[in-house]
């Protein structure tokens, strides 16, 4: 039996895995692709601090490095639930299930796509799902967003004090962000609203996004945006249906300030609980407690064990 | 007027800056005496990931170069107090005033000494004050641990996994801490208590600590512990006399899951703050937040002063 087991590979759970092994405990981390998770799909990390600049892939590559290095062991398997049986933790999987006193979940969330042509291919390269991530890249440059949610306002403004331009896309022909944020996008001068028009394609080259490509929804009249950056918020998918433990509306893992789920010995980190904030630097964080956390359960189930035989002669003074 | 201040250049202070630069803030930190923290006297880390084993100071300028890179600014200055003026955050320093919207501090803590020969001399060389930090330094080997409380037995307990041996040294002859982790610790057949000591003088030679010389409170006699490593757990206290705001009984700043203090528009991030964790990892996590907070504080500032002018004719559809 395992004392702690991680699901996923990305820089939440290799982090989780540094800890709990550094701390003595059994443990390995289940992966379902590879080590990584969504940021290895980034072209260029500027915000992981030590590291200027680096791409998604590299940057894990570090991080999966320092994990073997130090003989964190990581296995494939897809997990589709997660039992308790006691102190026992059983993680089912298509194969032979895995059994643990702990359970560490980091297994991400990605963002909804919209299905426009281009989205995928130019993923890093121009669109992006992440203003606090890719934002800077666009400094005194055009970019459009896309999106009539509370994210969507919050970033396009956000994204209006660094980008010369934002252009707002929306379906509709008003956002359904709350009033507040409705108030205060109104008063960004360099955000144009593209209303009633969705999104064609991405248009771009070698180099990357070069325009965006939208369509009225009244006349069905298509317009070129010149932008060299597209940010799509349409939403955010959390990869937990794994696991039957208190989530927010949207599938989100509820976690207390120890990163502890409502089932006990279970704690979530990083992208896939509700948070603040989803970047490497709070998933890192987020996982050290997580681990640190576990330790201190499993070594709470040592002591628990202990009690039951007895205090074999020994007390304190 | 700044639009974020940075009190701190450890970990945590140099992250905030990172993320309120890029978000498009005014953005300065205020150190003390130079960038780096307290983690900069560490000889070794061997736990932010991405750096498999780095010297503190080697670390923080990594940090610093980041930081420094993409425009942030150090100043020095010792800040002895913040006030509140309307939407002003006013920070006192021996020369001239800061002004700024927002403030984040990352003021950081330090762990107390207990003031025996060697303690500072050999910092870093095999004296230590965090198990989650150093342990792992200790696999097989020989460690003390120092005091009494909480901190000082979950830390032996934990300790115990990874050395061979650890001597728990304390100056009663019983434990304070509570009642659970007593009944814990004496199920742990590698730790020696050692009653009624207190501590003479870390041993060692240029490659560090080779033991720790005890003396009883009874007899006054001495003993020479063969130990590698000495951990010190008798409290820490963070650097908040600065700053008048909700704070636990030992000075920690009490913050929300938005890093936000009792003060509007002042974050707190990393070892000052109540915590369950303090390591880099967890400064950093904290930072990004504390900033990206600030950030749309300062977004809702400008929306009300705009507020206050009027819409100007713009209207959403």
């Amino acid at each position: 039996m395992y004392d702690c087991v991680i699901i996923g590979g990305g820089p939440g759970g290799v982090t989780a895995a540094i800890y709990a092994i550094r701390s003595g405990m059994k443990t390995v981390v289940v992966e379902k692709i590879g080590v990584g998770g969504q940021i290895a799909l980034s072209d260029i990390i500027e915000n992981y601090p030590g590291f200027p600049s680096i791409s998604g892939l590299e940057l894990m590559s570090h991080f999966e490095n320092h994990a073997k290095g130090i003989g964190v062991e990581f296995v494939s398997a897809d997990i589709t639930g997660i039992e308790v049986d006691g102190d026992k933790r059983i993680l089912k999987t298509a194969g032979e299930n895995i059994e643990t006193k702990t359970v560490v979940i980091c297994s991400g969330a990605e963002a909804k796509k919209l299905g426009f042509a281009g989205e995928e291919e130019f993923i890093g390269r121009g669109v992006s799902t992440c203003a606090t991530c890719d934002g800077p890249f666009y400094r005194n440059k055009a970019v459009a967003v896309i999106g009539g949610g509370d994210t969507a306002v919050k970033e396009s403004i956000y994204l209006s004090k660094i980008a010369s331009k934002v252009y707002h896309v929306h379906r509709r022909d008003r956002f359904r962000a709350e009033k507040v944020l409705q108030d205060r996008i109104v008063t960004k001068d360099n955000i144009e609203f593209v209303w009633k028009h969705t999104t064609e394609e991405a248009l771009g080259d070698v180099s990357g996004v070069t325009g965006l490509r939208v369509k009225s929804v009244d006349t069905g009249e298509t317009r070129d945006l010149d932008v060299d950056g597209v940010f799509v918020f349409v939403g955010i998918t959390p990869n937990t249906a794994f696991v039957d433990c208190d989530k927010d509306e949207q599938g989100f893992i509820v976690v207390n300030e120890n990163m502890e789920t409502s089932i006990p010995g279970v704690y979530a980190a990083g992208d896939c609980r509700v948070t603040p904030l989803r970047q490497v630097v709070t998933a890192v964080g987020d996982a050290a407690i997580a681990a640190f956390k576990a330790e201190e359960y499993v070594s709470e189930l040592e002591g628990r064990a202990y009690d039951k035989v007895g205090a074999q002669g020994v007390t304190l003074k």
